[in-house]
């Protein structure tokens, strides 16, 4: 039987929709197992400084739609260092925390991995980002929220569009990859998507502008990953403009607006599903891992896989806006 | 090499959110692929009636995010009949049509099957409905926007319920299966969710609001399946007021908004995937099968297995909400 | 000078979209005022029962955008007796409360008045309600909220009605006015509408439908106020049904959801601008009276005025939708 | 009895979410008063071109509830010539149209009011544009839609905002008036809001961030209209940031999808409203006028006026702010 009587959850780096949801099902998966739960606040920075609540049933009622995280979230230079990290254990021993629940992307797994490193403590993680950047999990929370997010967005910009002929160029979030471009584009019938897994020859979408969008098109969308190689919405408009002043183009960085949000019911169903499973695995002697959703199961990866691991875009889904967009 | 050279497409019993992305995709698949392509009205209907119209590109701009189906729908009594199969057999060789794509549900895959057994015509599948109760298929297009909406419409009630601690039966479509109830229910953090798949004892029902409602909570929800043998919303909610004349009880049926609506990210994206898979099976000599969507990859499932096989609810999440409902 | 040094606000009746940003506005405009201000929960219940916390400007951070109320809302038998109101004086005596903001419909207003005799306090309303049924003000917080709510469920009715060229009799709220019904008709494009405030003749509606519906229409809406004298959409739609067996007729009863929802600008605005009113007017040595909006300016109405008459539904709507509807 | 036996509608200028419920209205009132109705593209450049078609009820059902125009809308230069609009009278009169409705923003009444002193035509405006910076009504047909877009990001952007405790600057349109700013900035509960009828001092805002967001708030939103005499969120942001390094500071600029989306139920009444009474102001021998609303009345101005004037924020709402956002 697991010697863990009491566990500690606290959400960090970037928010993302859902987090609320997984607090949440940490929270009632841990009391259900008899579990005593506390909320840490501000992520890795409330451990070192002990900003720490015991947590109820009642207390995660009716967070499961809300946007951002009750628990709040910050990025912690303290916990990078080897003091700080010893305060932060000297809190847990403070606090009779036998293990933790940390939701968050890659940093906050670099960091739960040093830390069980050096004091041999149980950590599960919760992939929690809207760039879904994360090796051994088919979808992080927050990734179907943004994504519809952008459809909205851009729905409503292609009203406009069309009712101008214009092309816009439109910029999503997703750090260093193109989860969030390649999926919003395709849902929202995008004439091009540039992400940084494909190289974008300025050429080609040239050539393809004057095909499609010139001939046949009564508006014309390009989605642009914010890591794109070709630096960013404004900088590919520009270049595209130069070469033909008589495009109509504008440029729309959509921003920060996809990171809030209530959760779709996707991001809620899968947030409890891995709050529930995060408390199942350490009552199972997991450590060290992450737990994540590969072809609809539960599935666990350690921090150190989830980490180093690149995970890919789908070819197919490249192939499909080809064919869509014609 | 195919012998196809035109395909018809249509769309056939209840419709459902991202039947127009898939139409789209089948358009601009088959045009990809140098194919002719036609849409037929108001499914096998309009089929046996000769309401075919030829299909471009541009014809199917601006769908992809519409509700409803371009094509309309309708369910055709007269293509049950041998005689009605015949006359659309003559249409189809009138109109020079090779094969057909048929988006819809069982029932529509139940005609299709027999349709191309007596005329050997190739027919793939394409499962579009709310409900998601196809074999063969983890998604159906329109089963994540209907939960959406359900998960929008129940956070509205959630609310009022709070503002007044009054206990809500929900009624949710689903026909005879408890697919949107479950996951929707998981969603908006039901306190219990009543679904055909499991047997609703009232006596458990009634115990489990007597610890945890009248105790903790200040509100609650209860989601109920059309399908659900207690009988639905309105009588599970009288019988348990009749026990528990303190309740202060509401019930609300949701009814057909469920159906409609601007389809989800998710959908639109397996739509134009689905679509596009319908259209490289008929040109890969596939007959008679319902292509869909297996742990993220197209597969394809023989319209006789997708009718006869029953999909299964998934035992998790019904544990899932048990935990989470405390 | 007023000799008001802390005041009471509470919520009561049926809840409506923008309470809490009218709880928001009340708060600080207190605290802005230098007044103490506190919450009273449950409505007039919690008056009684002493149900009271001090508010400061953080209690009311991030929740303009909430359905429901923060304060709950009840309806309270015993504030109707002699005896209550006496323990709610004294309850007010006991905290120092010297006047009260209260949000809600006609019910509240006939508490308040009878209090404010029986008392000699200062009493302000606010008219919180999405029914839009009282006098003196052009708009109550909520009524444009659940108009939209209304509109975007009928926006997803009407995706489904045309793809099955369906007549759907959708009912809606309003109790015994047609506020509700009259503008979301009209807002999409609703072919009838029937309100409690013109009679609904039956063969009428039959003749219009006979001549619009079958000849022209792909879809029919026909938006019904739950106050109407045909006995609510069921009723009718049977009897329309029973006359025409060839219409393929549905019935949807909207509910509850109507009263939920985070609120709309609109309501925000309203909610914000009346909560200040409310506040102003008691430094005014206003008492009895209701604060509303009429032609965009705030107005004052005493609450025996605002609950004896009826505010009547523009003529020119009704003329409108005839015009509309062609 | 008017000599007016034809019409057209065209929409002219930025496009505005409701022009489509406007031209919906504008056919259908000419229909129901026996009145023939073309629908002119792409504005005056379709007038000019040709580009016209006969309208009837059936083609503008199912538009109520979209973005964009159906018509399109265009800038147009050449009418701004005297030969253009010679060629415009040309296309008048060899399609026999009597009169015009225009629908759309200051730009394309100041076309039409030359229009109709050189070739006594009766042409009359409807306020179409998200600006609401025409005199001579209070809401202009888009406004009450963008407003929602607006507070519905912002909501959006509060969640991760308060997640990290961050200040936001966000742009928002509106052209040289701050209207949609000043709504949506109560709306959201903004910590301040910079237009450009008020000026912005720098230092002012800096005292009360350092009051206010140091002390007491867990987030800060500034919203920017883009006129404003600051120089934009940008600008603005980086002078703030430059004295606060401590700040954790963030900007958005919300851009075109502001234009866009299904209108408001508001919207939509306004839109059928003005509709209507366009067409009736033409039947009483208007010409040269704007249809607008007024205290929720039909007016009427002449476009002299309505592009003249300045219409002015109200000084009610700045004050409603300063005290809200304590």
């Amino acid at each position: 039987m697991s010697k863990i009587k009491k566990i500690g959850v606290l959400t960090s780096g970037g928010d993302a929709p859902g987090m609320n949801a997984a607090i949440r099902a940490v929270v009632r998966a841990a009391i259900y197992n008899k579990l005593e739960v506390v909320g840490i606040m501000q992520g890795y920075e409330g451990l070192i400084n002990g900003e720490i609540k015991k947590m109820k049933s009642h207390d995660v009622s009716n967070i499961i739609q809300r946007g951002g995280t009750i628990l709040c979230s910050a990025r912690s230079e303290e916990f990078r260092t080897v003091e700080g990290r010893k305060k932060a254990h000297e809190q847990m021993i403070a606090n009779k925390i036998d293990a933790l629940v940390v939701i968050g992307g890659d940093g906050t797994f670099s960091g739960a991995r040093v830390f069980t490193q050096e004091y041999d403590i149980p950590v599960v993680g919760i992939p929690g980002t809207i760039d879904n950047d994360l090796f051994g999990t088919d979808y992080t929370i927050g990734y179907d929220t943004a994504i519809n997010t952008v459809t909205e967005a851009v729905d409503k910009i292609r009203d406009t569009a069309s009712a101008h002929n214009r092309l816009f160029f439109i910029e999503v979030m997703g750090r260093d990859a193109g989860f969030i471009a390649l999926r919003s584009g395709i849902a929202t019938g995008a004439e091009a998507i540039l992400i940084p897994e494909r190289e974008t020859h300025t050429q080609e979408l040239q050539t393809y502008l004057e095909k499609e969008y010139k001939e046949h098109k009564t508006s014309g969308i390009v989605i642009v990953a914010e890591g794109d190689k070709s630096g960013g919405a404004y900088t590919i408009a520009q270049e595209i403009g130069k070469d033909h002043p008589e495009y109509d183009i504008r440029v729309s960085i959509l921003g920060h607006m996809q990171r809030g949000g209530s959760p779709s019911a996707f991001d809620r169903v899968t947030a409890s599903t891995l709050g529930v499973a995060a408390v199942d695995a350490l009552l199972d002697d997991q450590k060290s891992i992450m737990v994540g959703l590969v072809h609809g199961e539960v599935s666990h990866v350690s921090f150190n896989k989830a980490i180093k691991n690149k995970k890919k875009v789908k070819d197919s889904l490249l192939i499909l806006n080809d064919i869509l967009s014609i």
